[in-house]
């Protein structure tokens, strides 16, 4: 499970911070390190000595021009961030994240992102809103700037934490052998459909659409919303911001994505047919 | 409370450790410092770079010669530690750690400290023999040395959280000024909002849509499927049943509940001008 976490560094200007980030990430058993625009060399001497000897992530962390790139492939992306802006977005402690990620990481293929922002300006609105959810570490109100590594830290020792928990062995005293040996049994099963009864409550029937799928979605939608005149890109107010919350709180299954596209291609056709005419 | 927990370094030999714990520990809202017998200059530059604005707290710190000292009025001592060594000891969780502190720190005089040993060879057998209790942060059993101020930032993490679960107002809110007063003044939407912080964790910044609208939603959306073609009531498959799933998952706002009929209306003018044309 942990080995499907991606920690995404956007921005990162202290190459120590880089270092420090695969050093807290190793401790707690993640790998996946990726790097958008960073603003300082990732391999550099400061980087690997805080590394500390987790220096293999460093090595092997790819290097991308923007967030879209970095998690395309990732069914939950959460955006670490102070509290939210001009517009309120799905909030979660890091507790409840960590509690999140047995079910998201059920299914084999599923990735979760967790993406930092830069140490002096954070993520961009634009990459926020690229985030089905923020996680809000707590902080002291008089003084709540985290250094980066630190943030890091503390969500993969959550997620570690959320991992343990989830063993088959388990930190939960009460094995037994009769409910550890059914637990085992029952593995499996459990695995399968836990994956969305943490998000939706019920065992689901497609899997979760991806961060490509959806971003290819809100194109679709704001271009059709501009053919509609519905929306005026250059007096965009929060429309698409809007927009995406919903959709994104309500993470859309592929199925869902596919009848939602359709609806936009039948909207589309009626538009066309009106150029025509 | 959480001014009475004290973080006690022991030989730390890296001074940006020493600067990094200040802004650990300010950042979660404790101050009590003390040094035992430090190895470096706490209050060297690299320190106070690295305390990035929390330096009040290394300049506050007192520096003593032993741990004895430096916990000696303190009820509750506790070692931060990898697994016991020669002697078993009482072991704790860091979660278990904080879920005791409101008990331990009840009384206004009680004091409470954590400490933290050597980079090198952390604490020796006879410190961890004057803990009341090991704490031993989870790691990767491959790679399981945490920096030293990361170690501090998980143990101060925990201690915050424990504090705000036992605030009066609860555990949800970190209650800062700025957001108490902003609940003071949304007292009476907070009934019709509460619904949604179950939800997003957060205060929305519109209502809910009641029934009634989304009824009017599902109503409007249908009917322009139909004019779309992209649905027939007479070949329904589950295309509504799966758009009510999806719309009522996101429990949308009214403000989207607008947006969302804006579209349709706008979607139904354009099949409206095909109708003529």
């Amino acid at each position: 499970m942990l080995e499907r976490i991606r920690i995404v560094l956007i921005g990162t200007s202290h190459p120590g911070n880089i270092g420090a980030t695969a050093r807290a990430m190793h401790n707690m058993g993640l790998a996946d390190l990726a790097l958008v625009a960073p603003r300082s060399e990732s391999r550099s001497a400061e980087a690997i000595s805080r590394a500390s000897g987790a220096d293999k992530i460093l090595h092997h962390a790819p290097v991308y021009d923007n967030l879209e790139s970095a998690v395309a492939d990732c069914r939950l992306v959460v955006g670490a961030s102070a509290r939210s802006r001009t517009l309120p977005w799905p909030m979660i402690t890091p507790r409840a994240l960590g509690e999140r990620l047995p079910a998201e990481l059920a299914d084999a293929d599923a990735r979760v992102a967790l993406v930092f922002g830069r140490e002096d300006t954070g993520l961009t609105n634009a990459e926020l809103q690229r985030c089905h959810a923020h996680v809000h570490i707590p902080t002291n109100p008089d003084y709540s700037s985290l250094n980066l590594a630190a943030a890091v830290q503390v969500l993969t020792y959550e997620c570690r934490l959320a991992w343990l928990d989830h063993q088959p062995g388990g930190p939960a005293p009460e094995a037994d052998t009769e409910s550890a040996t059914q637990r085992d049994a029952e593995a499996d099963q459990a695995a399968a459909s836990a994956e969305h009864e943490a998000v939706f409550g019920i065992a689901w029937d497609h899997p979760p659409a991806s961060h490509a799928d959806l971003e290819r979605y809100f194109e679709h939608l704001e271009r059709t919303l501009i053919t509609l005149k519905f929306h005026d890109p250059d007096k965009p107010r929060q429309l698409m911001a809007r927009l995406r919350r919903l959709y994104m709180r309500a993470r859309p299954d592929q199925m869902e994505i596919n009848i939602l596209r359709g609806i936009l291609s039948a909207t589309e056709k009626q538009a066309a047919r009106n150029d025509q005419g």
